[in-house]
Protein backbone atom coordinates (compact mmCIF):
# COMPACT_ATOMS: atom_id res chain seq x y z
CA UNK A 1 0.00 0.00 0.00
CA UNK A 2 2.86 2.42 0.94
CA UNK A 3 4.47 2.07 -2.55
CA UNK A 4 1.04 3.40 -3.77
CA UNK A 5 1.61 6.76 -2.13
CA UNK A 6 2.28 9.79 -3.99
CA UNK A 7 4.90 12.44 -2.83
CA UNK A 8 3.89 15.94 -2.51
CA UNK A 9 5.26 18.91 -4.14
CA UNK A 10 6.77 21.48 -2.06
CA UNK A 11 7.39 24.97 -3.15
CA UNK A 12 10.09 26.16 -0.64
CA UNK A 13 10.60 30.06 -0.56
CA UNK A 14 14.15 30.98 0.10
CA UNK A 15 14.33 34.66 -0.05
CA UNK A 16 16.10 37.17 -1.71
CA UNK A 17 19.70 35.68 -1.40
CA UNK A 18 20.80 36.28 2.72
CA UNK A 19 20.91 32.44 3.53
CA UNK A 20 19.97 34.21 7.15
CA UNK A 21 16.38 34.55 5.61
CA UNK A 22 15.47 31.08 4.88
CA UNK A 23 12.66 30.02 7.11
CA UNK A 24 13.12 27.28 9.64
CA UNK A 25 10.28 25.57 7.98
CA UNK A 26 12.03 25.52 3.88
CA UNK A 27 15.22 24.92 6.28
CA UNK A 28 13.59 21.44 7.93
CA UNK A 29 12.39 20.10 4.51
CA UNK A 30 16.02 20.60 2.95
CA UNK A 31 17.40 18.80 5.45
CA UNK A 32 14.63 15.85 4.94
CA UNK A 33 14.73 13.10 2.06
CA UNK A 34 12.94 15.17 -0.59
CA UNK A 35 14.19 15.58 -4.39
CA UNK A 36 15.75 18.93 -5.02
CA UNK A 37 14.17 20.63 -8.50
CA UNK A 38 15.45 24.29 -9.35
CA UNK A 39 14.80 26.35 -12.15
CA UNK A 40 17.82 26.79 -14.57
CA UNK A 41 17.25 29.36 -17.55
CA UNK A 42 18.99 26.87 -19.70
CA UNK A 43 20.57 23.55 -19.78
CA UNK A 44 23.99 22.91 -17.51
CA UNK A 45 22.89 26.95 -16.55
CA UNK A 46 23.25 28.51 -13.06
CA UNK A 47 20.64 28.23 -10.55
CA UNK A 48 20.31 31.39 -8.56
CA UNK A 49 17.79 29.54 -6.32
CA UNK A 50 20.46 26.90 -5.33
CA UNK A 51 23.04 29.43 -5.04
CA UNK A 52 21.19 30.48 -1.90
CA UNK A 53 21.16 27.37 -0.16
CA UNK A 54 24.58 26.33 -1.36
CA UNK A 55 25.75 29.95 0.34
CA UNK A 56 24.05 28.46 3.58
CA UNK A 57 26.02 25.42 3.66
CA UNK A 58 23.94 22.37 1.99
CA UNK A 59 25.76 20.90 -0.61
CA UNK A 60 23.42 19.14 -3.64
CA UNK A 61 21.66 16.66 -2.69
CA UNK A 62 22.37 13.12 -5.27
CA UNK A 63 18.77 13.37 -5.33
CA UNK A 64 17.99 16.79 -7.73
CA UNK A 65 16.74 17.62 -11.09
CA UNK A 66 17.42 21.51 -12.89
CA UNK A 67 14.45 21.97 -14.94
CA UNK A 68 14.72 24.17 -17.59
CA UNK A 69 12.38 27.63 -17.72
CA UNK A 70 13.77 29.62 -20.71
CA UNK A 71 13.68 33.29 -20.40
CA UNK A 72 10.85 34.21 -23.20
CA UNK A 73 7.41 35.73 -23.26
CA UNK A 74 6.74 33.44 -25.84
CA UNK A 75 3.39 31.67 -24.63
CA UNK A 76 3.73 28.59 -27.09
CA UNK A 77 7.59 27.97 -25.99
CA UNK A 78 7.21 28.43 -22.54
CA UNK A 79 3.76 26.16 -22.19
CA UNK A 80 5.92 23.46 -23.97
CA UNK A 81 8.61 23.80 -21.55
CA UNK A 82 6.15 24.10 -18.38
CA UNK A 83 4.82 20.60 -19.00
CA UNK A 84 7.97 19.11 -19.74
CA UNK A 85 8.97 20.41 -16.26
CA UNK A 86 6.02 19.56 -14.72
CA UNK A 87 5.99 15.67 -16.92
CA UNK A 88 9.48 15.66 -14.88
CA UNK A 89 8.57 16.33 -11.39
CA UNK A 90 5.34 14.02 -11.74
CA UNK A 91 7.16 11.18 -12.30
CA UNK A 92 8.88 11.39 -9.14
CA UNK A 93 6.36 12.67 -6.71
CA UNK A 94 4.88 8.83 -8.74
CA UNK A 95 7.82 6.85 -6.79
CA UNK A 96 6.23 8.63 -4.13
CA UNK A 97 8.65 10.75 -3.51
CA UNK A 98 8.62 14.39 -2.06
CA UNK A 99 9.69 17.04 -4.33
CA UNK A 100 10.89 20.45 -3.13
CA UNK A 101 11.28 23.27 -6.03
CA UNK A 102 13.63 25.67 -4.28
CA UNK A 103 12.14 29.18 -5.03
CA UNK A 104 14.20 32.60 -4.69
CA UNK A 105 12.53 35.28 -2.85
CA UNK A 106 8.47 34.41 -2.45
CA UNK A 107 6.18 31.98 -3.87
CA UNK A 108 3.59 34.38 -4.32
CA UNK A 109 4.76 36.91 -6.30
CA UNK A 110 6.51 36.20 -10.25
CA UNK A 111 7.35 32.78 -8.81
CA UNK A 112 7.84 30.02 -11.57
CA UNK A 113 6.57 27.85 -8.99
CA UNK A 114 3.29 28.99 -9.73
CA UNK A 115 3.07 27.89 -12.94
CA UNK A 116 4.77 24.52 -11.99
CA UNK A 117 2.42 24.09 -9.10
CA UNK A 118 -0.47 24.57 -11.41
CA UNK A 119 0.79 22.42 -14.71
CA UNK A 120 1.92 19.41 -12.07
CA UNK A 121 -1.97 19.66 -10.60
CA UNK A 122 -3.19 19.74 -14.45
CA UNK A 123 -1.42 16.34 -15.30
CA UNK A 124 -2.44 14.80 -11.92
CA UNK A 125 -5.59 16.62 -9.45
CA UNK A 126 -4.18 14.00 -6.61
CA UNK A 127 -1.34 15.70 -6.42
CA UNK A 128 -0.66 17.55 -2.49
CA UNK A 129 0.88 20.61 -2.93
CA UNK A 130 2.19 22.92 -0.21
CA UNK A 131 3.81 26.33 -0.43
CA UNK A 132 6.06 27.67 2.37
CA UNK A 133 6.10 31.60 2.05
CA UNK A 134 8.96 33.68 2.52
CA UNK A 135 10.81 36.87 2.60
CA UNK A 136 10.03 38.98 -0.71
CA UNK A 137 12.79 40.92 -1.91
CA UNK A 138 11.73 44.32 -1.66
CA UNK A 139 10.94 43.56 1.94
CA UNK A 140 14.26 42.59 2.42
CA UNK A 141 15.35 46.21 0.68
CA UNK A 142 13.73 48.11 2.86
CA UNK A 143 14.65 46.40 6.00
CA UNK A 144 18.38 46.93 4.80
CA UNK A 145 18.16 50.06 4.42
CA UNK A 146 16.37 50.79 7.17
CA UNK A 147 13.51 52.36 5.78
CA UNK A 148 9.77 51.35 6.33
CA UNK A 149 7.91 50.50 3.23
CA UNK A 150 4.82 51.42 4.89
CA UNK A 151 3.86 52.49 8.17
CA UNK A 152 1.17 54.57 10.18
CA UNK A 153 -1.43 54.79 7.54
CA UNK A 154 0.81 54.70 4.51
CA UNK A 155 0.33 52.63 1.28
CA UNK A 156 2.42 50.67 -1.33
CA UNK A 157 1.97 48.88 -4.45
CA UNK A 158 4.09 46.84 -6.10
CA UNK A 159 4.60 46.25 -10.49
CA UNK A 160 6.68 45.93 -13.30
CA UNK A 161 8.22 48.66 -14.08
CA UNK A 162 7.22 48.08 -17.97
CA UNK A 163 3.73 49.25 -18.27
CA UNK A 164 5.65 52.48 -18.37
CA UNK A 165 6.27 56.42 -17.32
CA UNK A 166 3.03 57.83 -17.31
CA UNK A 167 1.32 54.75 -15.38
CA UNK A 168 4.44 54.53 -12.69
CA UNK A 169 3.56 58.97 -12.73
CA UNK A 170 -0.28 58.36 -12.12
CA UNK A 171 0.53 55.99 -9.17
CA UNK A 172 3.43 58.18 -7.76
CA UNK A 173 0.62 60.49 -6.56
CA UNK A 174 -1.40 57.94 -5.03
CA UNK A 175 0.76 55.84 -3.37
CA UNK A 176 3.24 56.66 -0.25
CA UNK A 177 5.84 53.83 -1.72
CA UNK A 178 6.14 52.34 -4.93
CA UNK A 179 8.16 48.96 -5.78
CA UNK A 180 9.22 48.77 -9.21
CA UNK A 181 10.07 45.75 -10.65
CA UNK A 182 12.22 44.46 -13.82
CA UNK A 183 13.32 48.50 -14.57
CA UNK A 184 16.05 47.26 -16.93
CA UNK A 185 14.36 48.24 -19.96
CA UNK A 186 13.22 51.70 -19.11
CA UNK A 187 15.23 53.28 -16.41
CA UNK A 188 16.64 55.82 -17.72
CA UNK A 189 12.72 57.27 -18.69
CA UNK A 190 11.94 56.52 -15.12
CA UNK A 191 15.33 58.72 -13.84
CA UNK A 192 13.89 61.28 -15.88
CA UNK A 193 10.24 61.08 -14.64
CA UNK A 194 12.20 61.19 -10.73
CA UNK A 195 14.25 64.32 -11.65
CA UNK A 196 11.23 66.29 -13.03
CA UNK A 197 9.14 65.25 -9.98
CA UNK A 198 11.01 66.51 -7.62
CA UNK A 199 11.54 62.65 -5.93
CA UNK A 200 15.70 61.80 -7.07
CA UNK A 201 16.57 62.02 -3.51
CA UNK A 202 13.92 59.48 -2.63
CA UNK A 203 14.57 56.91 -4.44
CA UNK A 204 16.91 53.95 -4.24
CA UNK A 205 18.15 51.32 -6.54
CA UNK A 206 18.93 47.87 -5.23
CA UNK A 207 20.42 44.30 -7.08
CA UNK A 208 20.59 41.13 -5.87
CA UNK A 209 20.31 42.46 -1.87
CA UNK A 210 21.67 40.04 0.34
CA UNK A 211 24.12 38.23 -1.89
CA UNK A 212 28.29 38.59 -2.30
CA UNK A 213 27.30 40.99 -5.66
CA UNK A 214 24.61 43.48 -3.82
CA UNK A 215 24.70 46.26 -5.42
CA UNK A 216 23.06 49.39 -3.80
CA UNK A 217 22.63 53.22 -5.30
CA UNK A 218 21.12 55.51 -3.44
CA UNK A 219 22.75 58.31 -6.23
CA UNK A 220 20.46 57.65 -8.95
CA UNK A 221 21.33 59.68 -11.87
CA UNK A 222 24.60 57.82 -11.53
CA UNK A 223 22.86 54.87 -13.14
CA UNK A 224 21.70 56.44 -16.43
CA UNK A 225 23.08 54.68 -19.19
CA UNK A 226 24.11 51.96 -17.34
CA UNK A 227 23.67 48.25 -17.60
CA UNK A 228 21.63 46.70 -14.70
CA UNK A 229 20.82 43.58 -13.81
CA UNK A 230 17.17 41.14 -14.03
CA UNK A 231 17.07 41.36 -10.42
CA UNK A 232 16.96 44.45 -9.44
CA UNK A 233 14.35 46.92 -8.27
CA UNK A 234 13.76 50.79 -7.68
CA UNK A 235 11.95 51.97 -4.28
CA UNK A 236 10.83 55.30 -4.63
CA UNK A 237 8.45 57.08 -1.65
CA UNK A 238 6.65 60.36 -2.42
CA UNK A 239 6.38 62.43 0.83
CA UNK A 240 4.19 64.59 -0.87
CA UNK A 241 1.44 62.19 -2.45
CA UNK A 242 -2.29 63.28 -2.04
CA UNK A 243 -3.81 61.74 1.07
CA UNK A 244 -7.43 60.69 1.39
CA UNK A 245 -9.56 60.81 4.43
CA UNK A 246 -9.28 57.99 6.60
CA UNK A 247 -11.95 55.81 8.40
CA UNK A 248 -10.88 54.13 11.66
CA UNK A 249 -12.27 52.76 14.98
CA UNK A 250 -15.55 50.10 15.19
CA UNK A 251 -17.63 49.72 12.29
CA UNK A 252 -19.68 52.04 11.63
CA UNK A 253 -18.74 54.58 13.59
CA UNK A 254 -17.69 57.72 10.85
CA UNK A 255 -14.40 59.03 11.48
CA UNK A 256 -11.97 59.27 14.73
CA UNK A 257 -9.23 61.77 13.33
CA UNK A 258 -7.63 62.49 9.31
CA UNK A 259 -7.84 65.41 6.88
CA UNK A 260 -10.81 67.30 6.18
CA UNK A 261 -13.31 66.02 3.55
CA UNK B 1 37.36 49.42 27.51
CA UNK B 2 34.71 46.57 26.29
CA UNK B 3 32.55 47.78 28.90
CA UNK B 4 32.40 51.04 26.91
CA UNK B 5 30.63 48.63 24.16
CA UNK B 6 26.98 49.58 23.24
CA UNK B 7 24.56 47.42 22.45
CA UNK B 8 22.79 46.59 19.23
CA UNK B 9 19.08 47.15 18.88
CA UNK B 10 18.07 44.29 16.83
CA UNK B 11 14.05 43.97 15.23
CA UNK B 12 13.73 40.26 14.51
CA UNK B 13 10.15 40.13 12.31
CA UNK B 14 8.94 36.81 13.40
CA UNK B 15 6.49 36.14 10.22
CA UNK B 16 2.46 36.62 10.69
CA UNK B 17 1.55 33.83 13.09
CA UNK B 18 3.48 30.26 11.82
CA UNK B 19 6.77 29.20 14.03
CA UNK B 20 7.80 27.82 10.87
CA UNK B 21 8.02 31.13 9.22
CA UNK B 22 10.74 32.56 11.48
CA UNK B 23 13.98 32.94 9.62
CA UNK B 24 17.15 31.61 10.33
CA UNK B 25 18.81 34.55 11.16
CA UNK B 26 15.74 35.99 13.68
CA UNK B 27 16.26 32.40 15.18
CA UNK B 28 19.77 32.46 15.67
CA UNK B 29 19.63 35.97 17.71
CA UNK B 30 16.85 34.59 19.56
CA UNK B 31 19.08 31.89 20.86
CA UNK B 32 21.50 34.43 21.58
CA UNK B 33 22.07 36.46 25.16
CA UNK B 34 20.47 39.73 23.87
CA UNK B 35 17.44 40.93 26.01
CA UNK B 36 14.16 40.34 24.95
CA UNK B 37 11.57 43.22 24.20
CA UNK B 38 8.26 42.92 22.81
CA UNK B 39 5.13 45.41 22.16
CA UNK B 40 1.98 44.58 24.64
CA UNK B 41 -0.68 47.26 24.22
CA UNK B 42 -1.31 47.66 28.02
CA UNK B 43 1.04 46.80 31.29
CA UNK B 44 0.74 42.80 31.90
CA UNK B 45 -1.31 42.53 28.68
CA UNK B 46 -0.30 39.39 26.02
CA UNK B 47 2.10 39.81 22.77
CA UNK B 48 1.31 38.22 19.68
CA UNK B 49 4.81 38.55 18.75
CA UNK B 50 6.02 36.49 21.82
CA UNK B 51 3.46 34.25 21.36
CA UNK B 52 4.67 32.85 18.17
CA UNK B 53 8.33 32.42 20.29
CA UNK B 54 6.80 30.72 22.48
CA UNK B 55 4.90 28.06 20.02
CA UNK B 56 8.56 27.78 18.40
CA UNK B 57 9.12 26.57 21.70
CA UNK B 58 11.32 29.10 23.43
CA UNK B 59 11.00 29.86 26.58
CA UNK B 60 10.81 33.80 27.93
CA UNK B 61 14.70 34.12 28.81
CA UNK B 62 15.25 36.16 32.16
CA UNK B 63 16.49 39.52 30.26
CA UNK B 64 13.34 40.37 29.01
CA UNK B 65 11.17 43.37 28.96
CA UNK B 66 7.54 44.45 27.82
CA UNK B 67 7.30 47.92 26.08
CA UNK B 68 3.69 49.19 26.49
CA UNK B 69 2.07 51.19 22.69
CA UNK B 70 -1.09 51.61 23.13
CA UNK B 71 -3.95 51.51 20.80
CA UNK B 72 -4.57 54.89 20.08
CA UNK B 73 -4.54 57.48 17.34
CA UNK B 74 -3.79 60.17 19.72
CA UNK B 75 0.02 61.16 18.16
CA UNK B 76 0.55 62.65 21.65
CA UNK B 77 -0.07 59.99 23.88
CA UNK B 78 1.76 57.56 21.34
CA UNK B 79 4.78 60.26 21.70
CA UNK B 80 4.99 59.88 25.37
CA UNK B 81 4.88 56.31 25.11
CA UNK B 82 7.29 55.97 22.12
CA UNK B 83 10.06 58.16 24.13
CA UNK B 84 9.48 55.63 27.43
CA UNK B 85 9.90 52.55 25.12
CA UNK B 86 13.03 54.07 24.11
CA UNK B 87 14.39 55.37 27.13
CA UNK B 88 14.24 51.70 28.93
CA UNK B 89 15.81 50.10 25.82
CA UNK B 90 18.33 52.60 25.67
CA UNK B 91 19.38 52.08 29.25
CA UNK B 92 20.03 48.60 28.13
CA UNK B 93 21.71 49.12 25.58
CA UNK B 94 24.02 51.04 27.13
CA UNK B 95 25.15 48.49 29.53
CA UNK B 96 26.66 46.77 26.77
CA UNK B 97 23.82 44.58 25.78
CA UNK B 98 22.10 43.58 22.38
CA UNK B 99 18.42 44.29 22.79
CA UNK B 100 15.91 42.35 20.05
CA UNK B 101 12.57 43.74 19.69
CA UNK B 102 9.97 41.08 18.41
CA UNK B 103 8.16 42.04 15.40
CA UNK B 104 4.79 40.23 14.02
CA UNK B 105 4.43 40.06 10.39
CA UNK B 106 8.05 42.05 8.77
CA UNK B 107 9.41 45.11 10.42
CA UNK B 108 8.96 46.93 6.83
CA UNK B 109 5.09 47.43 6.78
CA UNK B 110 3.01 48.73 10.09
CA UNK B 111 5.81 47.86 12.45
CA UNK B 112 6.06 49.06 16.14
CA UNK B 113 9.74 48.89 15.70
CA UNK B 114 10.12 51.86 13.16
CA UNK B 115 8.71 53.87 15.59
CA UNK B 116 11.14 52.44 18.19
CA UNK B 117 14.27 52.59 16.20
CA UNK B 118 13.72 55.85 15.47
CA UNK B 119 13.17 57.00 18.72
CA UNK B 120 16.15 55.33 20.25
CA UNK B 121 18.14 56.68 17.30
CA UNK B 122 17.14 60.01 18.37
CA UNK B 123 18.24 59.32 21.87
CA UNK B 124 21.65 58.49 20.45
CA UNK B 125 22.77 58.01 17.61
CA UNK B 126 25.56 55.76 17.93
CA UNK B 127 23.19 52.78 18.56
CA UNK B 128 23.94 50.10 15.52
CA UNK B 129 20.69 48.78 14.32
CA UNK B 130 19.92 45.83 12.35
CA UNK B 131 16.46 44.81 11.02
CA UNK B 132 15.43 41.11 10.50
CA UNK B 133 13.12 41.28 7.43
CA UNK B 134 10.33 38.26 7.43
CA UNK B 135 7.37 36.89 6.03
CA UNK B 136 5.17 39.28 5.45
CA UNK B 137 1.18 38.53 6.62
CA UNK B 138 -0.38 38.73 3.13
CA UNK B 139 2.30 36.63 1.80
CA UNK B 140 1.93 33.87 3.92
CA UNK B 141 -1.97 34.23 3.78
CA UNK B 142 -1.54 34.10 -0.38
CA UNK B 143 1.07 30.92 0.25
CA UNK B 144 -1.62 29.15 2.46
CA UNK B 145 -4.51 30.00 -0.40
CA UNK B 146 -1.80 28.32 -3.45
CA UNK B 147 -3.07 31.74 -5.09
CA UNK B 148 -0.28 34.00 -6.26
CA UNK B 149 -0.24 37.44 -5.44
CA UNK B 150 0.93 38.51 -8.89
CA UNK B 151 2.06 36.19 -11.70
CA UNK B 152 3.58 37.34 -15.08
CA UNK B 153 2.56 41.13 -15.54
CA UNK B 154 0.57 41.64 -12.92
CA UNK B 155 0.45 44.53 -10.40
CA UNK B 156 -0.82 44.52 -6.08
CA UNK B 157 -1.04 47.13 -3.70
CA UNK B 158 -1.64 47.16 0.14
CA UNK B 159 -3.45 49.40 1.81
CA UNK B 160 -5.36 49.98 5.23
CA UNK B 161 -9.24 49.65 4.30
CA UNK B 162 -9.68 52.78 6.34
CA UNK B 163 -8.87 55.30 3.13
CA UNK B 164 -12.74 54.35 2.05
CA UNK B 165 -14.82 52.24 -0.58
CA UNK B 166 -14.62 54.96 -3.44
CA UNK B 167 -9.97 54.62 -2.77
CA UNK B 168 -10.78 50.46 -2.63
CA UNK B 169 -12.69 50.86 -5.86
CA UNK B 170 -10.65 53.21 -7.86
CA UNK B 171 -7.37 50.71 -7.07
CA UNK B 172 -9.49 47.85 -7.83
CA UNK B 173 -9.54 48.77 -12.02
CA UNK B 174 -6.01 49.37 -11.16
CA UNK B 175 -4.73 46.68 -9.65
CA UNK B 176 -5.03 42.81 -10.13
CA UNK B 177 -4.93 42.15 -6.47
CA UNK B 178 -5.82 44.34 -3.47
CA UNK B 179 -4.47 43.54 0.10
CA UNK B 180 -6.45 45.24 2.20
CA UNK B 181 -5.32 45.90 5.87
CA UNK B 182 -7.87 47.25 9.27
CA UNK B 183 -10.53 45.86 7.33
CA UNK B 184 -12.28 45.81 10.57
CA UNK B 185 -14.21 49.25 10.60
CA UNK B 186 -15.58 48.81 6.75
CA UNK B 187 -15.83 45.16 6.30
CA UNK B 188 -20.08 45.18 5.38
CA UNK B 189 -19.33 48.61 3.07
CA UNK B 190 -16.50 46.65 1.11
CA UNK B 191 -18.77 43.44 0.94
CA UNK B 192 -21.32 45.69 -0.66
CA UNK B 193 -18.51 47.12 -3.44
CA UNK B 194 -17.44 44.09 -4.05
CA UNK B 195 -20.78 42.25 -4.72
CA UNK B 196 -22.07 45.50 -6.70
CA UNK B 197 -18.90 44.65 -8.92
CA UNK B 198 -19.22 41.04 -9.30
CA UNK B 199 -15.86 40.57 -7.25
CA UNK B 200 -17.46 39.06 -4.35
CA UNK B 201 -16.24 35.17 -5.53
CA UNK B 202 -12.62 36.47 -6.27
CA UNK B 203 -12.37 38.03 -2.26
CA UNK B 204 -10.71 35.80 1.10
CA UNK B 205 -10.85 37.08 4.72
CA UNK B 206 -7.88 35.59 6.23
CA UNK B 207 -7.46 36.14 10.16
CA UNK B 208 -3.96 35.02 12.05
CA UNK B 209 -3.13 33.00 9.29
CA UNK B 210 -0.82 30.62 10.78
CA UNK B 211 -1.83 30.41 14.70
CA UNK B 212 -4.08 28.11 16.48
CA UNK B 213 -7.69 30.98 16.08
CA UNK B 214 -6.85 31.12 12.06
CA UNK B 215 -9.75 31.40 10.22
CA UNK B 216 -10.39 31.87 6.58
CA UNK B 217 -13.55 32.51 4.49
CA UNK B 218 -14.21 32.65 1.37
CA UNK B 219 -17.74 33.14 1.38
CA UNK B 220 -17.36 36.31 2.68
CA UNK B 221 -21.11 37.47 2.47
CA UNK B 222 -21.08 35.26 5.51
CA UNK B 223 -19.08 38.01 7.24
CA UNK B 224 -21.77 40.95 7.09
CA UNK B 225 -22.42 42.41 10.11
CA UNK B 226 -19.84 39.84 11.92
CA UNK B 227 -16.90 41.04 14.42
CA UNK B 228 -13.66 40.64 13.00
CA UNK B 229 -10.05 40.88 14.58
CA UNK B 230 -7.48 43.65 14.19
CA UNK B 231 -5.12 40.95 12.72
CA UNK B 232 -7.34 40.19 9.66
CA UNK B 233 -6.87 41.45 6.19
CA UNK B 234 -8.96 41.10 2.80
CA UNK B 235 -7.36 39.90 -0.23
CA UNK B 236 -9.33 40.99 -4.02
CA UNK B 237 -8.52 39.82 -7.32
CA UNK B 238 -10.17 41.85 -10.53
CA UNK B 239 -9.73 39.26 -13.51
CA UNK B 240 -11.09 42.09 -15.36
CA UNK B 241 -9.20 44.73 -14.54
CA UNK B 242 -7.85 47.07 -17.46
CA UNK B 243 -4.14 46.28 -18.61
CA UNK B 244 -1.93 48.62 -20.29
CA UNK B 245 0.47 48.11 -22.70
CA UNK B 246 3.57 46.28 -21.24
CA UNK B 247 7.45 47.85 -22.66
CA UNK B 248 9.78 44.87 -22.25
CA UNK B 249 13.10 43.08 -23.37
CA UNK B 250 16.41 45.39 -23.32
CA UNK B 251 16.79 49.55 -23.03
CA UNK B 252 15.77 51.20 -25.52
CA UNK B 253 14.14 48.64 -27.09
CA UNK B 254 10.37 49.76 -27.74
CA UNK B 255 8.38 46.66 -26.94
CA UNK B 256 8.00 43.19 -27.54
CA UNK B 257 4.97 41.97 -26.89
CA UNK B 258 1.67 43.58 -24.91
CA UNK B 259 -1.41 44.56 -26.39
CA UNK B 260 -1.98 47.70 -28.96
CA UNK B 261 -1.45 50.95 -27.68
Amino acid sequence: MNSQRKGRLIGASLGPGDPGLITRRAWEVLQGPAHWAYPVRRKGGDSYALDIVRRAGLGLPAAHTPLTFPMTHDAAVLARYWLQAAQTVHEILLSGRDVVFLVEGDTSTYSTFTYLSRSVRALDEAIEVETIAGVPSYHACAAHLGEPLAEGDETFAILPAGYGVDTVERLLSEFDTLVLLKVKPLLDDLIDLLKRRGLLAHGCFLEKVGTPEERIVRDLARLKGEKVNYLSLLLVKNPGRTRGTLQRGCRKKARVEGEPE
